[in-house]
């Protein structure tokens, strides 16, 4: 029995309602005065919870592993993330906000310069402007696939866009076209498994079409396809938990990830401000908050120090608001670490706060990663929070006799 | 390879001798004073122990999941809880001491009331007084079952009685008849796979034999039977680990479970008193002990954070005399935790304390659950205890070369 199968054997229905706040890579490493970003910030209000909660680190995906966006996700929202993979083509679908069918089969698309011969000279076509990009993906919506398959072209920034192929018989288990070097030709979709046949065909059918529409196009001559995938047939986790979700997120990934398990994306603006105004405005209508700000990983990836701190400090001003609404539980962590010194999402684990009526408080009154290492919550893994969310808002019932 | 395989490949003989102490649902929360039943309790002997030893606290099941009293000791016992499951009317058979073979199938059976119709009017059949079961259960000893099936009828109390059927051919998977709502009729036994058909055919049958003997016992005029279960085929502990295992307990299903599992079950009496005296009247005679105090969980039930806290301090009374045996290894923990508060088993972390010889004492000198939370063994699975304690007991021999 796995982890799915224990939740949906044992979920019951209950009233009572569970925040998990996700400050995008909040976990980082030590700055300029030895102390990471979330222990240096100024969080009164965290501290205040921490002496009420109980604190721990938690790994992500695996020891010594770098999540991205959708493993780190997927992990806090209860799945295997070695198990339940999302392809790059359906998160870059999911970033504009495309509304993905289990029947669609997403890439990832980049322009690029070809020469006379058909090699490649640049693998990202100057990186011509979105204006740009738009213009020719306005071209590219002309072509037609047979078989009843609709294809869709979106555009997401300079010389990146999204192809979507919508209809029935899509397979995913196919190459992607990008060779990674210059000076050869884009490699021809393969499929790596029979029932991929028929889709790498499409594909193919459809890259030559756009080659040819976009021949006098130079530096955005040709193009590569990318990250060719479908969403995962992933169990819902209303079904599994018998739960009310809503996301509340401001950037679209997230939101795409949320409604991939099987939460209702809440309407939201850009601050954290109005992402607790939605809290509030539906905070009877679901059990489960699922509620993401983003800034802490955009300032790790700039190496921002400060601003990643202040990004804390602004949670950290906001949560009164949000322990006003009374949640039974309340999970604080991030996806993964994103620490400013490495520019990048890291491998290290991630502090988490884990507040509820029924626990023992571990006496640690701080919330930072030094913090939690001797928390009560221990050691843990991504995957358990939802469980340990569940059963502390009393939504799992007795295993076993 | 899984833990039973890899204790069974590595397990050798040898003199040591190894005591798992488990007080019943110790782990606690905070009381009145802020400290939980056992941080509350007086108790000087395990605390000097807790200076010679590593603390740590362990998930019995898994994160956020309460477990029953049979996954609880299962882990303890070294299986994964997860896979060896143990059914209802399995453990209700073990609950009044009835010596379950391999080929029986068990069940618990509830009286009910039903109107002229055969609607069920009382699924507690107006909780008849345990006599009165008795009574009834005795008629029910005269239905015979063709195919050379015996069929047994125990009084459990008041409503609550145990079938078992014997014989070759039985098999699990079976539906339960009670429907849990009145103003229906008890639904049929269904075989969940084609193996359990006769089995299903069987149990209706004697079912309706039964309800035709107490036609005339209003409110007793019917009955439910629910947990319907064969005894897993588990791998017997002494074959795994090479030791002789004893069981001593005070309340049957407890010793049940250790029969389950291979262990031979002592004769004791009803105090922890009696129990050392078994301990050491057997020392001689095993390796292994597995030692059952009853009253933790039964006060915690209650919601009597004084009684909990006493039987815990009574414990530590008699602990010098367990010591006094010199046992290699001595483990004290829980099968789960049972807080006063929540009067009821729960989902919280259980304390360890594993005594041993060469060990790296972590300096914590109070065995209590914050206490725990900072010891040597970290945190941990109940089923790693197991071979923790053969490793610690000279029992597991070198993985490898």
């Amino acid at each position: 029995m796995d982890q799915l199968q224990l939740i949906d054997r044992l979920s019951i229905p209950g009233t009572s309602k569970m925040v998990l706040l996700v400050m995008d890579g909040v976990g980082g490493l030590p700055g300029p005065g030895g102390l990471t970003e979330l222990e240096a910030a100024r969080t009164p209000n965290f501290d205040t919870l921490a002496a009420q909660s109980i604190l721990g680190l938690s790994t992500p995906v695996y020891p010594g592993v770098t999540p991205g966006s959708g493993p780190g996700h997927v992990g806090l929202f209860g799945y295997d993330p070695l198990e339940w993979e999302i392809g790059r083509g359906v998160l870059e679908a999911l970033g504009i906000d495309f509304d993905l069918g289990p029947n669609d089969l997403a890439a990832r698309g980049n322009f690029c310069s070809v020469d006379a011969d058909g090699n490649i000279t640049d693998r990202r076509a100057g990186r011509i402007p979105t204006e740009k990009g738009a213009e020719l993906v306005e071209k590219l919506r002309q072509i037609q696939l047979p078989d009843g398959i609709e294809a869709f072209v979106e555009v997401v920034k300079e010389y990146r866009f999204v192809l979507v192929l919508r209809g029935p018989g899509l397979a995913d288990g196919l190459t992607e076209t990008d060779p990674q070097i210059t000076g050869v030709p884009p490699l021809p979709v393969k499929a790596l498994r029979p029932e991929a046949e028929k889709s790498a065909q499409l594909l193919n059918r459809w890259l030559s079409a756009a080659r040819k529409l976009l021949a006098n196009d130079f530096p955005a001559n040709s193009m590569n396809l990318r990250g060719i995938a479908k969403v995962p047939p992933i169990p819902k986790l209303p079904d599994l938990c018998k739960m009310r979700f809503a996301a509340i997120a401001t950037y679209p990934m997230y939101r795409g990830i949320g409604r991939l398990v099987g939460m209702e994306v809440l309407p939201t603006g850009d601050t954290i401000e109005s992402e607790v105004e939605t809290l509030r405005k539906y905070w009877n209508d679901y059990d489960f908050f699922f509620f993401h700000v983003k800034k802490t990983d955009s300032y790790g990836e700039d190496g921002n120090f400060e601003g990643k701190k202040g990004v804390i400090e602004n949670t950290d001003v906001v949560l009164p608001e949000i322990l006003a609404l009374n949640p039974d539980v309340l999970v604080t962590t991030g996806d993964h670490s994103t620490p400013w010194s490495l520019k990048a999402h890291s491998w290290h684990d991630v502090p988490v706060l884990l507040y509820a009526q029924d626990l023992r408080p571990d006496g640690v009154a701080t919330f930072g990663e030094r913090q939690c290492r001797t928390g009560a919550l221990g050691h843990i893994q991504h995957q358990h929070l939802l469980p340990l969310i569940m059963g502390h808002a009393g939504r799992l019932a007795k295993f076993g006799a």
